[in-house]
Parts: C-alpha cells; structure tokens; sequence
C-alpha cells in the first residue's frame, strides 16, 4: 500500500525537484503538486512535466495532500508554515528536507494547526548545483534521510514517512532534533563553511594572482570549490538556524588547526605526522561502510580536459 | 630528439612509479633506472616491472643518468643529495619532484658538485594514494608542472626539463622558488592541512559518535577525508620545509575564518551571503580554465554504493 496518494512539494529547486522525479520514478501512481515561489521556476517546471499539477501559492498546493514537504530554505519556513496552515487537509503529514531540524520544530509547531503531523525529514544528499534542470531521481538513492519527530509524534505518521522515503531508495534514521543538528554540523555544515572561507581567503591574498590559485587548483584547492558552489541562500540559512551547533564544533575546528599550526612553527615533526596517519583510519572506514569509494579522486577527471 | 637518454629515479611510490610509466608510454627508448630505500618497493618493483634496471642505492642508480629524479620525501634530500653527489655524471639535470621549492635549493646546492645542474621541478598532479601500486602513467596529463631554476641557471637544461615534462602530457611554467611556495601554500597545503585538521576533530568530538560521522559523511565531510587520506610522511615534510609561507597563510585564513563565525554569531545573513556568493565566481573560473568539470561531485558513486 502507498504511504501517501496526494504528495504536495513545495519549492522545486535541487532537491524538491529530485523529489518530484523520484516519486514519479518510484510511485508512479501518487499525485504530485508542485509549487515554488518563483515564477520562472514554475514555468520552467511546467516545461520540464516534472509534476502533475502546479499550484500558484502554497497553500493551493497543499490543499487534499496527505504529504505537504517542504523544500525552502530554511529562513521561508516560518512564512511558508503560516500561509499553508489554513489549508491543510486533517491528518495531512507535513514533512521537510531542511538542513537543520531543531529550527523547523521551533518555526512550524506554533503555526501549524491541530490534527496535522510534524516530522522533520532530512535526505542527506544533494549536489553543488541548484535549481530544478539539476535535480534526478535517484539522487536520495542509498543515501540517508534523517527523521525527526518531536516528543508526542504520532507513530503510524512516522512509519508512513519512514516507507514513502525507503521506496525513493534512502536508508531511514531516526533521532532527537537537537542531536542531528550537532551531527550535520560536523558532516556537513562546518565542512561547507570552511570551504567557502578558504575560497575567500585564497581570492583575496597579496602575492598571489587569481589566475594563479585557479591554474594550479587541481593540488587540493579544487575540491574545496566544488563544496563551496552551494546554493549561497540556502547555506545561509543553514547557518543562521543552526548557529548553536555549528558555533561550538567551529570553536573545536579552531583549537585543533591552533594545534597543527604551533607544531608547524615549532616543527614538530611527530605531532604533524601523528595527526596525519589518524585521518587514514577515518577514511578507511568511511570506504568500508560504503558511503565512498577508493577509486582515486584527483586524476578521475582526466579524460575531459 | 630525446631531451634525455637515461633517466634515475629515486623513489618509486605515487609520484616516481607513475613517473617511470608515463616515460616508458611516451618515450620508450629512454632508459629507466630506479630505486627505492624500501626493499620491499623495490621487489614490487621489479614485480611490476616498471623499470629497466633496478639498483640497490641511489649512488648506484644516478651513475651514467643524464636526467636524475628525487621523488622521495622532502625530509630526505640532503641526505639523498649527499649520497648521490659523487656518483653523479658531469653535466647530468639533477631535478625532483617536491611540493616545496625554496627547501630542494637549500639541501642540494650545498652538496651537489660542479658542473651538474640543479632544476627543481613539481609536477602539480597525485591522488590520495601511497606506493607503487597507486601509480598510473597518465597522471601528469594536462597537469602543470612547475620549474623552479635558481638564478645563473644553464638555459639549455631548463629547455631540456621543460621538453621532457611537455613529451609526458604536462603544461610547463616557471617561476622563482619562493612565489612557487606561496602558490602552492594556498592552492593545495593549505587544503590539506585544514582537511587533515576537520577529520581528526571529527573523530575526537564529544557528543557525536564517529560511527555518526562515518555514517553521514556524505553531507560534505567526506571530500575532507578524500583528501587528508594522501601519504603523512610527505605531508609532514611538506609543511616542515614551507613553514614560513603555510604560516602566513594560515594566519589569513583563521583570521578570515573568524570573519565568518562573527557574522553567524551575530545572525549577519548579509555578510554570509554575500562571502558565499563569491565563492560561486571562482568556482566557475576554475571550470571554465578546464582544471575540472562541472559534473556534480556528490553524486557521482551512487551507482557503486
């Protein structure tokens, strides 16, 4: 049995347009309404047929949807939720794809009316491109999508939420707001903000030309450019939303490149080659638990320049 | 005409093996003596036959070589410069293939002999993989190679080096040692340094398992591992022997880093749009010079999970 027959996304950017596809790929027999914010969006979506029905507003989106996810950034939620919440059908699921989860708790809760069921979702997954001609429907395929039902959720809405995103291909988890925004700050917030620091950083330095750091980028520099191409907006708002979590790892980033950079200048050999060998285990379990593979990184592109 | 006859290269691992396929594939009438401190790399070697004499010292193996590769760590060259020295053949281009410069010229001039020429040489090219086995012999295609001469430099060597890069694929430039430093500093030290640094607090951080981190690696964290998985040894010495450029810019960068930990403390959505949108320029800049594609990166293994 489909967990849901009427699936209302709203914002269809990289991932709510992904979504759109992947449902249409997986469940080919379940409505999709689409809607965005953005004129141009909707006509390019309706271009592309990546929905079944496209809604001007959000609230015409979700109107008989059983499943309402949010695909915005993170800063439109509080809008969104108060514009969508009179027209919510009763028992409606209303879900997210959000970065952060403490914040979609703190945003929705209060403006979302009785008889509808909150359970922040997070697929993590997604690419440094954005907008709807980058999505594709196997983008959550493997991937995880990160539930988070606050205190009191209603367990059958859970485990129909869980079933729609196991039958897009994500391996489902469940766990407290508060824990996956520490976890997703030091998987992928803080990796995301260092990129796009050092990327600054690199641009702006007397001595060396621009053209310079982008000839010689492939030792490394490269890899942190592709991370920092996200979409600016919704970065933003990842960092505005989970500004607790990420303050504390960050503070934890500092003392420990504080550590690497005093071993430099007093060049402590072992110290340096201590930390180094550390991060091969790390790695090594990351290849084992398939989240990558060993295949060589940096000379993968050679066949295209 | 072969700009070299004989070529030695001392250490086999990544770079060095890599080196002695890619000379067999473009020249193959070129003689290709190696060697390696490791008895074990040696008789993998000889496995792979990758070379056309294998011999037991450096000493033995630059004797008659016209060209002489140092592909060991950067630790090790004074020491290596000082056994090779009196076996080297008059007029032979002792070159290497380091990711320092200023330091090659600091421990070989002291010790190499008259009438030989030291032209230091970094191919800007590896993966995150270590020894012989890792190596492949189109790893310097479309790859700079940068040439680092000292000032009175033999400007008929610098030509000869500079063909005998080109003929393996590689674009060649040359610039003075120190600015060499500084480039790379920013380009790919630094990177390492900082993906070395977010891994190992990753794995030490209170509150989230590393099973955790292992577990979502996919959200970013996991091109940091990628790159801080590369050989320890070399890295120690790289940043051993370009402290003072990897201190000055690590200065900016903890200086830059704090810029974007005020501007999420004090909810300054402005300022972190604003830095992250500039990021966005210097990635297209770094597609459009052809340093890599614009295919997404964080979806690429789905098929291999």
């Amino acid at each position: 049995m489909l967990p849901f027959r009427r699936v209302a996304i709203i914002g269809l950017g990289l991932i709510g347009s992904s979504l759109a596809r992947a449902v249409r790929a997986r469940m080919p027999t379940v409505v999709i309404v689409g809607t965005d914010a953005d004129a141009d969006v909707r006509a390019r979506v309706m271009e592309l047929g990546l929905v079944d029905e496209l809604a001007d507003s959000a609230g015409a989106a979700v109107v008989a949807a059983d499943l309402v996810v949010l695909a915005v950034p993170l800063g439109a939620f509080a809008a969104v939720g108060a514009e969508i919440a009179p027209d919510l059908a009763a028992g409606a699921v209303v879900s997210d794809v959000g970065s952060a989860k403490q914040i979609v708790l703190d945003a929705l809760l209060p403006v979302l009316p009785q008889g509808v069921h909150l359970i922040p979702a997070h697929p993590v997954a997604g690419t440094e491109k954005s907008g709807p001609d980058a999505g594709f429907p196997t983008l959550f395929d493997g991937r995880w999508c990160i539930l988070t039902p606050p205190d009191g959720s209603d367990a059958a809405a859970v485990v129909r939420l869980s079933e729609f995103w196991a039958r897009l291909g994500s391996k489902v988890d469940v766990m407290e707001a508060r824990h996956h925004d520490l976890v997703l700050a030091v998987t992928s917030h803080i990796p995301h903000l260092i990129a796009y620091s050092i990327v600054g950083t690199a641009a702006d330095l007397e001595g060396v030309t621009r053209g310079e750091v982008i000839k010689y980028s492939a030792g490394g520099f490269r890899d942190f450019t592709r991370i920092a191409a996200s979409d600016p907006t919704m970065w933003r708002d990842v960092f505005l939303t989970n500004r607790d979590a990420v303050l504390e790892v960050l503070g934890r980033v500092s003392e420990d490149l504080s550590a690497l950079q005093r071993a430099i200048r007093w060049s402590d050999g072992d110290a340096l080659f201590q930390r180094f060998s550390q991060s091969r285990d790390i790695r090594r379990a990351i290849i084992e638990a398939g989240q990558d593979t060993a295949e060589p990184d940096f000379g993968r592109h050679h066949g295209d320049e």
